[in-house]
C-alpha cells in the first residue's frame, strides 16, 4: 500500500447522522457524498473553486464512477479521504480515492472517478485553463510511478456459480 | 436499447431541491442516493423489507457500484429508474439500473451494482433465504436472453493523451 505520506488527504470530516442507515452505519450512497465532497476540495485546489468558476467559465463534471465498499463505518467516526492521481491529459482527470478512520491505515472504500473539464459556455469538453492545468499536471506528475492501487479499473461481473 | 416493458421500474420520484447543485442539476453523488432507493425498492420486493430482514436475519449489502452520468436533470423532473438483473447466484446478484426523466427513452446515468446477502448474526456472506431465493432466480430467468446493456462491465481508464 502507498504511504499516504505520498498522497494528498484533500478531505477529513466525520460520519453524520443524516448519512447512516437504521443500523448507525454510513449508507451506500453516502459513501459517493463523502468522496464528491474529497474531489470538490481536489478541485479546489487547482483553482476551481467558486471564484475560479467565474473567473475561468469552467467547472468540473465527473463523467464515471466506481466504488467498491470494503468496511462499514459508524456514526460519528471521523474520517479522512486519501488521493492519487493515476492519469491527466489536457482536459480528463483519473483519480483514486480510499476512504479511512482518521490517521488509520485500513480501507474503508475505493473510489476511482473520471473528470472531465467543461466550458460551461456551451457547455462542452474543453481543455483547463491556463491557470489550473500547470497545477494538474503537477500533482500528476508528483503521482507518476506509485503503484496501480489495488481497485483501480475494476469492472463488475458475476462468474458462474460454482 | 432494451424495451422498458421488459424491464422492472423500482423507483419513481423527483428530483429533490436537497439533491441539486448551485445549477440546480442533481449532483452527481445524489444520482447514487437516487439509485440506493431503487435497489431498496427491488429487494423489498425479494421479501428483504424491514419485516423480511427481521424474520430472515438477512441483509443485503452493497459490495461494488459503477455509474456513468450521461445527461444533467433539473430540480423537480418527474425520473425513474428501469432495472435488469445481469445475473445472479445463492448469494448475490448482479443488477443495473439506468435513471430516465419519467417515461422517456434518453438515458440520464447508467449504474451497475453487485449485492451480497449478508447473515447478519455474523455478519458473513450466506445464501438468499428460502423465501427470497425463488424470487431472485424468477426475476433473474425472467431477465435471461436480453442484450447485455451498454454500460455493464465498464472499467475507467485514461487513454494516453493523442
Amino acid at each position: 500500500m502507498t504511504e499516504p505520506a505520498a498522497l494528498l488527504t484533500p478531505w477529513r470530516g466525520t460520519v453524520l447522522p443524516a448519512w447512516t442507515d437504521y443500523n448507525g452505519h454510513l449508507r451506500d450512497a453516502h459513501y459517493m457524498i463523502v468522496f464528491s465532497n474529497a474531489t470538490d476540495c481536489l478541485i479546489e485546489g487547482f483553482g476551481l473553486d467558486e471564484a475560479g468558476r467565474k473567473a475561468t467559465g469552467h467547472s468540473i463534471f465527473t463523467l464515471e464512477s466506481h466504488i467498491n465498499y470494503l468496511l462499514e463505518v459508524k456514526e460519528g467516526t471521523p474520517i479522512e479521504v486519501r488521493t492519487q492521481v493515476l492519469g491527466a491529459d489536457t482536459k480528463r482527470l483519473n483519480i483514486y480515492h480510499t476512504l479511512h478512520v482518521a490517521g488509520a491505515q485500513d480501507t474503508l472504500a475505493a473510489n476511482q472517478q473520471m473528470l472531465l473539464n467543461v466550458d460551461m459556455s456551451g457547455p462542452r469538453a474543453a481543455p483547463f485553463a491556463p491557470s489550473v492545468l500547470p497545477r494538474v499536471q503537477a500533482l500528476a506528475e508528483r503521482h507518476r510511478g506509485l503503484p496501480t492501487p489495488k481497485y483501480a479499473g475494476r469492472s463488475i461481473s458475476l462468474p458462474a456459480p460454482r
